[in-house]
């Protein structure tokens, strides 16, 4: 079975109706179904393959618990005391479909989940699953991740990098982490792959978002403009930016540790990267 | 150390703020200090107390986790999205003080808080701390927690006890059985205890939200009927709802299971269960 196979079963029983309020229910499956690239649970997967892969269970439930944190933010960050966002992967956002009392519900019923499914995998590592959980509460939660991240948008003064650390960075971190420690591999040596991922991320979408904005308005000025908020197309211009997503793109491949899927991983990464450009960039920097 | 000291020492390690963005910390701080009656935890403590109390430390995180959720769920729905509180405790409410955007941030920090403070406890359990994480997460999230109770305000249909079990009765009687886990002592066994004192605390909670409504509008109508919320006095009148109250309270002081701090524990319930009654009310009914 495939990695987007297993993390895509993983959050179908995750997500197992059962005596959950029926919109409840309804309106947490609208947040996770039908997914992204599912990038950070097969960041997550990837390394506790590279590891070993010896707890297939352990492994399925972390990266689904990693998804659905990140869900948990998308709904959050898309309500009107955020983005205000109306539609996302071309569908309404939860608080727009659901309204805001149930998309407030949903995020934390997601982040909730996110342990519970770990707490309820029938593995016997019971020490991995205090790793794992203890690595992903500390790439969502305070001081650094990315709730944390979300928070200094609403502090008077910002530091671009500890923002973007926190807000993107943060949980690309805790999978890579997570997911070599639900293989019973070491934890600090994958923290960079998915910290230099995450910044690659983050820089991606601060790309994409100027110039979606530049189509559209004739500027670079986006959803990050309008909202205030850091921008690396801002800091850097936006050559500096697409050249700081391909250094931060390779140091993450290069910061594999030496495993036995060490060079698969690194491939995997390159070509993450190159689809986080949108294609007139990616063309002209290739 | 008496228990509110060992839980306000607690709950002040976990929120140490560290490098955590200050306005949130703040606002974290805000919706946790000071506290209220903190009647969860204590009733967490006693319980591992009552088992034997060989793992203080874990006993003392956990009764913490389980503030934090409380004051985790307070702090969303205040929100105006819910209740649209302004003043809780005698202070503003955590939106109204620092903004809807902090307030959201707040509830979700302070539940992976909880489940953080536990994973960083320095205990050798490493199978009580899933037991207890466990245990925890299903009193608060779906499909049957505090957030799936929330939930049921979003329905069409309620059912009131489904309904109170849920958004009360659930961490309280998860509050019963993460203290017995913490302690290495049974579980099923503590859940009636705190199952049934969370639905006279709710029950109370009731009678004190229309008490309040007659005083100020000549109508025992509250909160609760303004927001189409199912209420105890609605469905059983007040003094059916006062002597469901005692019935619940008589019930979770039986329920504790043969241990050696039974009695103890029996009678800071039927204490609790005086002090949740106004005083007019409780002096009627000694």
């Amino acid at each position: 079975m495939d990695a987007i196979a297993r993390i895509e079963r993983s959050l179908a029983e995750a997500l197992e109706p059962g005596t959950t309020p029926p919109l409840l229910s309804l309106a947490m499956r609208h947040a996770v179904f039908p997914g992204g690239a599912r990038i950070r649970p097969r960041l997550c997967l990837a390394a506790a393959e590279a590891c070993g892969g010896d707890d297939p269970a352990l492994a399925d439930a972390t990266a689904a618990a990693i998804e659905l944190l990140h869900c948990a933010s998308l709904v959050h960050d898309d309500m009107p005391a955020f983005d205000d966002a109306a539609m996302r992967r071309g569908r309404l956002t939860v608080h727009k479909a659901y309204g805001e009392p149930l998309a407030l519900l949903v995020g934390d019923a997601l982040i909730v989940l996110a342990f519970q499914h770990v707490l309820r995998c029938p593995t016997a590592h019971a020490e991995r699953v205090r790793t794992v959980l203890r690595i992903v509460s500390e790439a969502v939660g305070t001081p650094a991740g990315i709730v944390a991240g979300q928070a200094w948008e609403c502090e008077p003064r910002v530091d671009l990098s500890a923002y973007h650390r926190a807000k993107t960075a943060a949980l690309f971190a805790g999978a890579s982490m997570a997911g070599a420690a639900a293989a019973g591999g070491p934890v600090e040596a994958w923290r960079a792959v998915g910290e230099r991922l995450g910044e690659a991320y983050q820089v991606a979408d601060d790309i994409a978002d100027a110039l979606a904005a530049e189509e559209e308005f004739g500027k670079p000025v986006g959803q990050d403009a309008a909202h205030g908020r850091p921008s690396a197309v801002r800091e850097l211009g936006l050559q500096g930016a697409v050249a700081r997503l391909h250094a931060l793109a390779e140091s993450a491949a290069t910061a594999v540790p030496d495993c036995p899927g060490r060079e698969q991983l690194g491939a995997l990464i390159r070509q993450e990267a190159r689809r986080l450009l949108p294609k007139s960039l990616a063309a002209a920097a290739t």
